[in-house]
């Protein structure tokens, strides 16, 4: 699973030192792709035309996830797991989506999404010389982070306004280089099909992340513009047979962040800090949902999709965690250091510009460990704390110039903010309530109750009859009562008693002082610091080496490859005969039970049908959803997951054993022409003009639509 | 797989130190079952006649396996793999009896196997008082060691008049324990059914060693007595339904040999010296005759047997290397060591007769570090050299009394030498010169021109040249000549020009320098002060824990269970549809290409039909043909292999991990009926009366035998 998780990611993503090797490695920016090396490795010759059709038929969802146009329709194909929060959204008691899944036959029989934002990248701009420019001989830290704070937010009002494209100011290279990306930004999104999540997740939690695999993990997605759907001429055709062993293959998605380019040290935070506690708060958080599923089906339904989430996130943090327990990786990551630290200093004025910045982030790591369990702890979350949280920040921030607002309130993404706010996505009150209290519990546990924070948030109470009292006294539940608080304004805002709100009011205090003191002592201080390394390395290797991710359109490219795997070899491409072996291998159950659809339909497939496959594409989470495709830019592939062994890849490439997975083009249409009655579906996908009369009818007719008794 | 490997064996793997897990951990000798165990874990009550019908049901396949009866016609199931050395001895360049498998649909059609000897345990007797006794007060190491090879010598000289069966004095628990195994001994054994090699080793040196696996390693031969089928009430009934997950199930075979209870300074031996160079001979082995292989379809016919032996050897001991790299193994192994020598220093009288020995092995080891590189580049091979060097040492070993002989001239085991002397089985006199070449070229880069070892060997010449010398001028490829030489005794052996037989010659005395040297310095030390540590065990834990494998009958028990592989789970069972999923995955070519009948009859096949399994067994090579039983025991599989995760079992075993590999009764029974045309065959291992008519005409008749052709 490559969804991006964004549960307690560590702030400071942003460090840079690249590794040295040139494999098959890179998530690359659309402005500097890796030409040299294609033309070098696999002798193609990457055109501007080629870049400009990729990146815009590539769609970013904005939750996290990659995909991409494949019809002149705005058919849009992605993964089911990055469909899969709308599709709980759109599911009641009544109707589930994630477990019956479903295909609309006819485009009146679409189903709208709750609260799906797309965005297409349209345009990208350089402003490096102005964000840079606005830090002045003699700032300090502070100073500097705040001066190009309010230039970006100047900028990107400017940009939105002019180019009526939503516009996100993007760093790259540590904060060397600073671009507009602007955006097509599409909100009303229908779904067209989805298959049983059974089918999409098989092999489940125990599967995830590993090869070979055997899942269906796609989603199809229809996007509106005026009520119609929207034409354009920029989409990837469509290859049924598909990714074949040893093609150049290319992915062009939204890989969420990478850290590459951190110094040894923040890496030892990671490894002694950071992850041991994200590991043992996850499995907690696990283990509560797991209880709450176990009082019935209808919660069992609740919690899914978070369990889904928080077990993919721990198996990759495990992952993570077990690259940087690794001592040979570590090792070489600290020789890339020093070799690069040597360089530097062996140029006088290189070493005056930037020789200080490794140790001045080591110090500023120091300092941060200091308040590290406090802060931690302190941490609350849930929903509706979340939404109480915005609503009360609102009128203090909105006070203030809109380059010094936090990122949310800023005039660009208001209007991305007040989507989430009154958004019609169903709030489980009783989940939340469990949870909360388990937080608070945790929390208490940590800091004790002498805790000036912890006394606020208890109020006297046990853990539970604080939670009780928070969520039963709340209502912020409530749409229209988000509503009435929101356009009230400050005065309907300070004015409100109700728990939730009042709670968060008071805790505003207490994070800003965190939020202050950590952006003085550590957030600046390695901002500048990754900077400079970031300029040492600019200064040695240029634009050679490609940036970290960051949640924007990147290319990568690779090859369809198997690769040596538990003491044999994994094959680069699996097939349907594989799907059927793993289930029956496990009795049919559990995590490995088909869909009855596959139980019944066995004998129409084609079980040479390829089904999954690998290659040695980089990339990372938020990757999930984006199109393989060949040398012609057609769809052979679609990227939803890494193996194992690609897991420690946030912190370094290794071409031997990295591969990302991807569900064959194949076996989407085999699954849709005759398990799902889709064909319709697959030939709007393959570009087939349906024929004026079936040339076929008999087998046509054989092939029943399954779906209708699902809706 | 799991066929004992020759190639090298560390002499002194005799030397005892046990681990303490119970687990599911033994290979135990049928005197002493796991019987609380069995009973503690399992609620099974293991009974003498249970005992006793599994051991006369079970089959040693002297030239390294195991296997079983499974009629009560002298059925016996081994694995493919086991009788792989015979079906290429019966192959000529017009059938292949390896490549394209074979059926005999009636007793006439089977065919006799070469060199083959059977053996069935039929008596154990214990004579630890007599041979212990032999050694008196006062007698040093070597004095120690040839009393007790003297009265073995007469002992099994004695049983074997007396009892008319085979008689081998087999040593437990380090030399504690001398027991006499009396075997019944078969040697008209004929092929009745072999699959092809290509579905037996499905997925070739990548697969071996590795789970998930689709394997059809199996091979069936008769045994026959005074011209008929040998008749047995002591044959294993048959369970179609096989093996079910979480099931009860033994292995009742012959594990080879195991190092668990070596000391920590032994197994820092094997880590630093002797799997160093074993792994670096045995590399160049493979590439001399896949070099060969190159020349033509025949000469690939010709090394195919022994590049699979190498490549299975190799894979093996790079598992083990494996093993023995791994700090946590070897500190796990060093803790135990310790554990056992404070708790024996902690008794003065135990202090005193049993504290030295760790500290004598590592000095004898210490010792042999000395001639390491000597005496392993002076080791020659070649069959041809084999048989030169048994008939040149004939002379002077028959001079001597029976217990002072080397083990294969001794009275008892005189005739087993003849049979292989006299073998009819092909020696191809092009392979053993290139690789008699290569074996002279190392030995002078190791060594040396100066060396007086290769000086006689070389002879002045290249070692192209000499090697072309010797193998072009013996005529011991021939067996009249062999029996003519034998047959004349001294006087004909001792004047014979033969050049093969003149190098014996000039050699013996180096080696037997060596071999005295190794005896008294080394061997012998060894031997005693393993027997010590064996007893200081013996004193604090009895019987309780089972001794090292010594390829004599052994009962393992455990479950059948999946493990933890590759980030997910093993399933405990894979079906056929993985066969097929495989295969295509690498586009069914090369190791994993499927013989023409499986591609043609995949629709007459129950995909679902299970196919390979594992269990918590712990086996070992020699282990390869076992029965896997049921608490019935009825055959619910047939063990092939260790996974990966097995192979430093050599030296721990662990539960959680560690899995031996079987066939499933099921895939035996299903592709015999639908794919080889093989009901006769299976009807009677699975008990059926052939009824009068055929009920269902039809479908049997659809079934064609594809076997006549291939004969």
């Amino acid at each position: 699973m490559h969804k991006i998780h964004r549960f307690y990611k560590i702030a400071a993503a942003l460090l840079l030192l690249l590794s040295f090797s040139l494999a098959d490695e890179g998530m690359w920016t659309f402005d500097n792709p890796p030409k040299k090396q294609l033309k070098e490795k696999y002798g193609f010759d990457i055109t501007q035309e080629w870049l400009d059709h990729v990146r815009l038929s590539s769609v970013r969802f904005n939750d996290g996830g990659s995909g991409s146009f494949i019809s002149p329709n705005g058919l849009v194909m992605t993964n089911h797991h990055v469909g899969l929060g709308q599709l709980q959204k759109m599911s009641t008691e009544k109707m589930d989506y994630v477990k019956l899944g479903f295909y609309a036959a006819t485009q009146e029989e679409e189903v709208k999404c709750v609260d799906l934002e797309l965005n297409v990248l349209m345009e990208m701009e350089n402003v490096s010389n102005k964000v840079l420019g606005a830090v002045k001989q003699g700032m300090n830290d502070k100073e500097a982070a705040d001066a190009k704070k309010a230039v970006i937010a100047q900028l990107t009002k400017e940009s939105t306004e002019k180019s009526g494209l939503r516009s996100d100011i993007v760093s790259f290279y540590n904060g060397n280089e600073y671009w507009i990306y602007k955006y097509k930004k599409f909100t009303d999104v229908r779904l067209v099909m989805a298959p049983e999540q059974q089918i999409a997740f098989f092999g489940g939690d125990p599967d995830n992340f590993t090869y070979p695999r055997y899942d269906v993990d796609m989603c199809f997605f229809r996007v509106y513009e005026n009520g119609k759907p929207f034409h354009s001429d920029n989409y990837l055709k469509w290859n049924t047979a598909g990714a074949q062993d040893q093609e150049l293959v290319f992915v062009s998605g939204h890989p969420g962040s990478t850290n590459r380019q951190q110094t040894y040290s923040q890496l030892e935070f990671a490894r002694d800090y950071s992850y041991p506690y994200r590991l043992e708060y996850i499995k907690r958080m696990i283990a509560t949902l797991k209880e709450y599923s176990k009082l019935g089906e209808e919660q069992s339904r609740r919690a899914l999709v978070q369990i889904f989430g928080l077990e993919n996130a721990q198996k990759v943090w495990k992952g993570e965690y077990k690259g940087l327990q690794d001592a040979k990786l570590m090792e070489k990551k600290l020789n890339e250091e020093k070799t690069l630290r040597e360089k530097i200093n062996a140029n006088p004025e290189w070493k005056k510009q930037y020789g200080w910045a490794w140790d001045s982030i080591s110090a500023a790591i120091e300092r941060s460990k200091k308040y590290f369990t406090r802060d931690t702890y302190r941490g609350l979350s849930g929903r509706l704390f979340s939404l109480a949280t915005i609503i009360a920040r609102y009128p203090e921030q909105m006070k203030k110039p809109n380059g010094e607002r936090l990122p949310q309130y800023q005039d660009a993404n208001i209007e991305a903010t007040k989507f989430g706010l009154f958004s019609r996505a169903p709030i489980y009150t009783d989940l939340e309530k469990i949870q909360l209290s388990d937080r608070l519990k945790q929390m208490a546990e940590g800091l004790g109750t002498n805790d000036p924070y912890v006394k606020i948030v208890l109020n006297g109470k046990t853990p539970e009859e604080a939670a009780t009292a928070l969520i039963d006294g709340t209502q912020l539940g409530n749409i229209d009562f988000r509503k009435k608080l929101f356009e009230g304004g400050e005065k309907e805002i300070t004015a409100s008693t109700d728990p939730m709100l009042v709670l968060a009011r008071k805790i505003i205090p207490f994070n800003d002082e965190t939020m202050e003191w950590n952006e003085k002592y550590v957030t600046s201080v390695i901002g500048q610091a990754a900077e400079a390394v970031g300029k040492a390395r600019f200064a040695l290797y240029g634009k050679e080496l490609p940036p970290d991710a960051t949640f924007t359109l990147r290319l990568s490219y690779g090859q369809v490859k198997g690769y040596p795997m538990n003491g044999t070899i994994a094959p680069s491409i699996t097939t349907m005969f594989g799907l059927y072996d793993r289930a029956y291998s496990f009795q049919n159950k559990g995590d490995f039970e088909l869909p009855q659809r596959y139980v019944d339909g066995l004998s129409k497939l084609n079980l040479k049908t390829p089904m999954n496959f690998v290659s040695t594409n980089d990339i990372i989470g938020g990757n999930s959803g984006s199109p393989v495709i060949n040398a012609k830019a057609e769809v052979v592939g679609l990227i939803f997951d890494g193996n194992i062994e690609s897991l420690p890849g946030r912190f370094l490439y290794s071409e031997d054993l990295n591969r990302a997975v991807a569900v064959h083009s194949g076996v989407m249409i085999e699954t849709m022409r005759k398990l799902y009655g889709a064909s319709k579906l697959a030939d709007e996908i393959e570009g087939v003009q349906p024929a004026p009369e079936p040339p076929k009818a008999a087998p046509q007719k054989s092939v029943k639509p399954t779906t209708k008794k699902k809706k």
